[in-house]
């Protein structure tokens, strides 16, 4: 795969510190003429499955050839591997804690290799900062274009990410939410294929003790302060308030359930 | 106009989603070259009268034919038009709700088109997120030097910006704060040049029932602590507390009315 | 020194405003081609002994010849000299009032200018602005290679930043915190170096009342909520919580005490 020269950055490093920075630095010192892209680097501190969330969803709008560079890495120094995963349509680097798998399945997952060519790494290797010393490094090298074959030893599979299942009972779809965004829509993990046999207005969204009774085509589609449920832009169930918060109207968060049935 | 190649980005979207980073995806996959710029993702939710002021206040610095990409947009999905908004000094892209005219007036407003070139768009459009599927991919193109022909009908205006009034009277000029800024300063729309012919040591400005005898001629020109009136750099007058909040220590913000009168 | 072509930003502007988007603005209407790279724009506002210390500890990882551009600048518009200071590992722009020393100590400083070439200037020059209107056109003549003859006239030395001293007794090494990170890390300002000749595990480090009895090798080398030391990612001792914040736990911050003794 020919790099696209871009090289993606999720973190949860936050915006106070210089550790961001220290990443590009790193990155700009081994291929000057790499694209940097930030996702986010406010993913919550240590919160694996939200940075997986995000990182799935984020992939896929990018070119082929992009290599992903993703670090919330509560366990940096232990036995967790540090990995790439080479995709159909680009290349995830990062700890194998489960924050690479989900996006790896959607980009196309074809081959992961453990990083353990020391001579990549910038030195020494902090115990504790592994994003600047030993990933930067990688997936700068990746965006040059060396081999799979140059940056590690093949392994098995990527660690799994546990996700909520999605059930469907005589009672309907059940779901829950998997990630609150900026403006409190509550975005669920039920996608739009599974509740394509309910009616958009013989449906019914049931969460927190509400009952929301249609789809509706657009936040824009209910008056000024109205919940609504829509299928948002993860091509998923989201349950919003137009021009204001779902998460504080309903306190809820992730994790509450949401259940779609046709009524 | 030539393009400089550079898109500039301001939205509401804020840091912990990765909705900033899907709208960089989008336009690196059409346009490989472009340099992108924030100006900045954390206007208030919705608010688009707060993105209009940043965004005219943005703009003027850019080289001629920048392409700026702003996304303040609670009516996605309904009836407001996509426009791109020509000027003599760059080209604005967004929603037609206000956000762009302010900018557009500063820059030199020439044609408005809209966007209806469907072939252009990210495919499926969603009905919530037309940042990533109809605006991105223009900019994107018209970073590349696509022509405005290419990428929609004339249209005959910018929807316009309510913008409070500055008013003069026997009594003084009377204006308002129209922004405060990260440190607590109160920005006024009440431009250097409304105010020129009162001296700077024999000018009052009233605010929440303080008053400030004089304008100062810098944050430093008075001592730790101390609340002043200056000339910012928007260019209009500002207040602010050396070190320190003005917005908090006169529980004031965007609204509350600021009066100069001469001594 | 052949420049990079890399411009580092380091300032207190924060993320809500445009402040930062019109420094990228200048440095690109003036070095079209140069890589424009974030440090951080969450220094609190005017603390100029935290932006030091964030840089200092950022410059290091940057390619030979990059351009370090920091703005936290309470003095703006005062007797605070605008200046330049050319390292061996690169070159620092800024107001001379602390902020730049220790990182110009990190990458040898060799000469000062005094930025006094008005016709490099943003004109007019707004008294409260000099990041987008002084620092940001002479950083990008920098990075395109302009000498430093041309920027400005020597001057002898840098501010210095007042720093706390580390202090070697007979009870032990005292020093204290001098940066809390988004984590909620303690990091402090001893050295790994200084306490090298205390083995891990006889090695007993006090802070806010409570004793850590040994140095750690990572955060994952004890159990989730445990407090814990460690040579953290600056090379200084850091007082942490597995998965948590040590900050919130101890109620420490930037002041806080810490004596390493042996035992």
């Amino acid at each position: 795969m020919t790099p696209s020269g871009i090289i993606t950055l999720l973190t949860d490093f936050g915006a106070r510190d210089v550790y961001v920075g220290a990443l590009r630095g790193v990155i700009l010192g081994i291929a000057p003429d790499a694209r940097l892209v930030d996702l986010t680097h406010e993913v919550p501190p240590q919160d694996v499955f939200a940075g997986a969330m995000l990182l799935r969803n984020a992939v896929e709008v990018f070119p082929q050839g992009t290599v992903h560079l993703a670090v919330v890495d509560p366990g940096v120094g232990s036995a967790r591997d540090p990995v790439a995963a080479f995709c159909e349509r680009g290349i995830l680097v990062g700890p194998d804690n489960g924050l690479l798998q989900p996006a790896a399945e959607r980009l196309g997952l074809r081959e992961v290799r453990r990083l353990d060519r020391d001579e990549l790494f910038r030195r020494p290797v902090s115990r504790t900062f592994h994003g600047r010393d030993v990933f930067a490094p990688v997936a700068a090298h990746l965006a040059c274009g060396l081999a799979g074959e140059a940056i590690g030893s093949p392994r098995a599979a990527l660690q799994p990410l546990p996700i909520p299942d999605v059930r469907r009972g005589a009672d309907g779809v059940h779901g829950e939410v998997v990630h609150v965004d900026h403006y409190g829509n509550l975005i669920t993990n039920i996608a739009a294929r599974e509740i394509l046999n309910f009616p958009d207005d013989r449906l019914s969204v049931r969460i927190a003790a509400v009952s929301i009774p249609r789809l509706s085509p657009s936040y824009a589609a209910v008056s000024d302060g109205s919940l609504l449920a829509v299928i948002g832009s993860w091509d998923t169930l989201e349950i919003a308030v137009r021009n204001g918060s779902a998460a504080k109207r309903l306190a809820a968060g992730r994790g509450t359930t949401v259940t779609v049935a046709s009524v």
